[in-house]
């Protein structure tokens, strides 16, 4: 082995050393099984098979393309943190620019031309230009969106959200990039608001009879 | 769209969210920060990264074909549980049926072809074969060894393996696929080994210096 590559080696085991601290970065989704909030690693482990699953369901994208944007998509976190979607204090201006120098700093521990090339993807599923970017988009909205209606309402009850909120905050990113995923998705939505509704009524019921 | 589609979408979302239990499927392995214990969702991810950082040392690998093989090798845990490495009971007849059993039920819920591309997926892994399998499976044995070298040992110190052992169960699936990343992980080792060794002198000494 060449010392160049063994030096070589020796940066990429560092950059993926770096990337473990990934699995300690917590988000505001619930597993279905409720133990516990799920991590930005196992949600992006989650979303690559979202997108080897559903990209039939979108017109121009390559599965193992957006699986691949998909993978890399959260690793800024480690630097800046996860920013919830229904955070009504989040400052997008703020957190791009950390997640920049996030992204410069840890794709930076991998030698060259590496370092550039995952550089780039992070920057294709930020920039939201592309067909396989628009629909890594989409399954970041429709994964949070599954796992909710099958929590109670998840990360929507713990802030609050109404039906109509979440139909404007998922919607667009969703259905511009599917619109069979999200009629489906909508069709989800609406059983879980339905149901909190007749909870309520139901609750309303019994208080007027005991009355 | 046609009722096919919904009805394909329908099982592809069951599938998806069957797939939360790998987050609740816990491993041997520490993480880096020693906070808890790896699962195997955020394993999967990890291991997919590696695919994608590392297969330029592999010859005949497509990178993006291994880290499709990392995304789903570990998924029929969740019905046959993570068999740990250095588990002396571990019975691979019993456990290569149970995951069989299970491959067979998870992937079946996703439409076919689907289900028949996934599964072939799992099996090419597990038969262990092509490169991209064998390249997998060697990305499977560096992945927690790279974390027991960050972690004083880990799963070696916890089981109580000798450096021998390590390099007898870890040596010939990571040279197989590649000699410039044993070349490397060897090393690591030896390091890790080395530095047990010179505690355990440092240890003795200090023993011998009270008598
Ligand atoms: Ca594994």
């Amino acid at each position: 082995m060449t010392m160049d590559a063994a030096s070589k080696i020796r940066k990429q085991f560092a950059f993926l050393a770096e990337l473990d601290q990934l699995k300690s970065v917590i988000r505001q989704s619930p597993l279905i099984n409720r133990t516990r909030y799920e991590n930005s690693a196992e949600h992006s482990w989650h979303l690559a098979i979202f997108a080897i699953v559903l990209s039939e369901h979108a017109d121009g994208v390559d599965p193992l393309a957006v699986a691949t944007l998909l993978l890399v998509h959260d690793i800024v976190e480690i630097d800046a943190g996860d920013t919830p979607l229904h955070d009504p204090g989040r400052d997008i201006g703020v957190v791009n620019i950390k997640e920049r120098d996030a992204a410069r700093r840890i794709f930076g521990l991998l030698p060259e031309p590496q370092a550039t090339h995952l550089l780039s993807l992070w920057e294709e599923f930020e920039a939201n230009e592309t067909p396989n970017a628009q629909f890594a988009k989409a399954l970041d909205r429709l994964q949070p969106l599954l796992l909710n209606t099958l929590t109670d309402g998840g990360t929507w009850t713990r802030n609050n959200i109404t039906q109509e909120q979440v139909m404007q905050r998922y919607g667009p990113v969703i259905e511009g990039a599917s619109k069979s995923l999200w009629v489906e998705a909508a069709a989800l939505i609406r059983r879980h608001f339905s149901k909190v509704e007749g909870a309520e009524e139901a609750k309303t019921d019994s208080v007027e009879s005991n009355v």
